[in-house]
């Protein structure tokens, strides 16, 4: 006998986890095709140079990698925008531009495995490839708006920067060499605080401490929007990145002012630098108000570089990604999922063990009106067959037996509020019983 | 400069072919849901012991496995059967009976690559665990039925066989020991014809030349079910497996009857006896009318002793696979697919640079109404706009610029029928646009 067991790191998702995520999922398709991006798949597996040193030191670490039965070196790929990167490169050219694409797939990295996080977890990006219009970034801040509305989350605020308000700051100071380690010490910033930040801005990307001032000035610029896109010609200068980026900035608010997103829902955060080293110009980040200790639930930026590994036409592009596994986690401590085990909302209980065509027909009708249910197998006692709809939680039990069947009656019952109404019945007119069962399901 | 490349024997899905292949596993979930089956979800990644020995010594061979990081012997999974067997172990005093589960995955094979082949495809399995009712048989075969129709294929025909009905057989011939060599062999029947598979049947399972006669006896019958059923008795016997078998498939028969499933869209075929060891009962199979040279494209059975290999418990199953990407490939052949490269039906050009506030306006109007609508991000011309909605497939392009913005009018021009109206539009009044995009979309 061999023990069932999963890989450590690696988890089953029963019903109760998987009807949310699943509906999650089908709500970010629904509002990803609102916009006009379409959905594409690309192998799990990919050929190792495809992967490697693409993302950082730790993904390449953290990659399953094996040769396979043709002797290839392969791996599964640990996020989807080196795919999107690898495909856009093969296909644009059948494709054209601006390509939009939606993606919603599984990736895999060996982390060690702590509180919440798991070697498997599902992404769900988006992405506009092949323009560096504004009207792009604009879009990836309404569709990350949209999304979080539509998954039925009020609280939550999206923060926006752009890299090249950094950028323009350094090429003042005359430290765009030094981008990269300033980028990577800024990014702890609310985790570390100031003075360590600072500290290791100094020792590791060996600015003066000076310079490392002016940065964490820049960083501790704070106000609406408009306050703190008056005050950056001054922290910044105006040199052509720095203008460039307050422009795009300025064009950003005004777009999702215009598209109707609420002002309270967007702040200007000049502080986020996120850790990916391939952002070239907006950022966002998205919290839950109600838990923003867990970190950003919806991240992307513009990257316009990303696809020149693998080719030498100039591929700009512009996305995020719904971290659905953290955010369905959030969802589940806020007590905010429904304890539903059963995508079916009606149990047709089956105890005349002769009358088997009866209850096939029965539920065909419910079923045929477009309402799930399900037809319990097997002849039990109605106590235990009423024992398992609660237990999986059915909202309506329909009860009939040869008497009623004969009669062309059906006893409808209401599971929560325990009530039940005696309705007519035959399979040629099952209106009266879809009715009632509708009214419970209101 | 890496080369961007897949592996061999795995593809990318672009759009054109990943919306029909995701509007079909939407279909198929919803359709599972409807009769109260419940998603799950595996790890892609399983011990190595866990699936190892369970399906036959080719898919041991083309297995896909590696050490990992942790020195553990893993390998990605073949099928969803057997990793339903190990949840289905792991979970059941957690998720009670009969539990119904519906899995959408990817599996990975290292098969020789041949033409429609791939090494990653996704499986659409559902399957009742924990009953032996011939409920469960006769809802697997409803879901096959309204799943075809759900993808909106008329011609196809479900053929329907019991093992028992073989296993009668032998036991009556005292030859219950060959069974697997005898199915085996009989599952060449319709490639290999009744000469040489008797032939194989006398030399691989040693049965003698009036044995294999009486095997292909049995495979023989032909005619309505009611006329197979009716001669079975004679051919098999009447011992209690065969005469179990044929009771289950007489209350198949009236069961699926009852439900309203034409009789001319089932076939009882005792000639068909699937390559899979662990089928103990009831076997589907399901060919197209136009197509049947591809094989069956949904097929499963009732599998009573699956669990055994990771459980003392006894859990009995039944359940169905649908071949996803085979049915599309077989809907591609027959041009049954859409052409279509957007998810979006409505286009809005952009062209007039000044006024991306009122153009974001007029894209959220659409959107708002729940109709789809991408915004072009470049004010390119418009010829270049209207050939690229053209070749991405929209339905309708909106188009307006200054004037018609300030005289509260937008043209609306259907891309097929080459027409166009102007109507009257502001974000605050969009009736009039709205009922002229659905009037194109009906």
């Amino acid at each position: 006998m061999i023990t069932p067991r999963t890989l450590k790191g690696f988890r089953d998702y029963l019903p109760e986890v998987m009807l949310p995520r699943e509906q999650a999922m089908q709500t970010a398709r629904t509002v990803f095709r609102r916009y006009g991006f379409a959905p594409i798949d690309t192998p799990a597996l990919e050929y190792l140079e495809i992967l490697t040193g693409k993302g950082s030191e730790e993904t390449d670490r953290q990659l399953y990698r094996f040769t396979d039965h043709g002797g290839r070196e392969v791996g599964l790929r640990f996020d989807l925008t080196i795919p999107l990167a690898r495909f856009a490169a093969q296909h644009i050219g059948q494709l054209g531009t601006p390509f939009k694409r939606y993606h919603l797939a599984p990736v895999w990295r060996g982390e060690n495995t702590q509180a919440g996080r798991y070697r498997e977890f599902v992404q769900c990006d988006f992405d506009s490839v092949g323009t560096e219009s504004v009207v792009a970034d604009i879009e990836t801040l309404l569709v990350i708006h949209d999304l979080m509305l539509a998954l039925q989350i009020e609280g939550f605020k999206i923060h926006v920067n752009n890299r090249q308000i950094l950028t323009g700051l350094l090429e003042r100071l005359g430290l765009v060499d030094k981008t990269l380690p300033v980028l990577r010490s800024l990014d702890k910033l609310a985790k570390i605080g100031a003075e360590k930040t600072a500290a290791e801005m100094c020792s590791v990307a060996g600015i003066t401490p000076e310079q490392a001032d002016q940065v964490l000035q820049l960083a501790g610029c704070e106000g609406t929007p408009q306050e703190i896109l008056a005050q950056l010609p001054a922290v910044i200068g105006t040199g052509p990145t720095a203008t460039a980026g307050v422009e795009r900035l300025q064009q950003l608010f005004d777009g999702a002012a215009a598209a109707g997103v609420p002002a309270e829902r967007l702040k200007l955060d000049v502080s986020i630098a996120r850790g990916l080293d391939y952002y070239t110009g907006v950022i966002f980040e998205t919290f839950l108000d109600d838990l923003p200790k867990i970190g950003s639930v919806c991240s992307g930026g513009r990257y316009d570089n990303l696809v020149s590994t693998y080719s030498k036409q100039s591929l700009p592009g512009v996305g995020a990604s719904l971290g659905l596994d953290r955010l369905l986690a959030a969802l589940e401590t806020l007590d905010r999922l429904p304890k539903v085990r059963t995508p079916a909302p009606v149990f047709v209980a089956y105890f005349d063990r002769d009358r088997l065509d009866a209850y096939l027909k029965l539920a065909g009708c419910v079923r045929a009106a477009g309402i799930g249910a399900e037809l319990y197998p097997d002849p039990k006692k109605l106590g235990q067959q009423l024992k398992y709809a609660d237990s999986r939680g059915f909202r309506v039990a329909l009860i009939a037996g040869g008497n009623e069947f004969a009669a062309g009656r059906c006893q409808v019952k209401d599971l929560q509020a325990k009530t039940a109404v005696d309705v007519a019945y035959s399979p040629d007119s099952p209106g009266e019983l879809l009715a009632a069962i509708e009214q419970i399901l209101v």
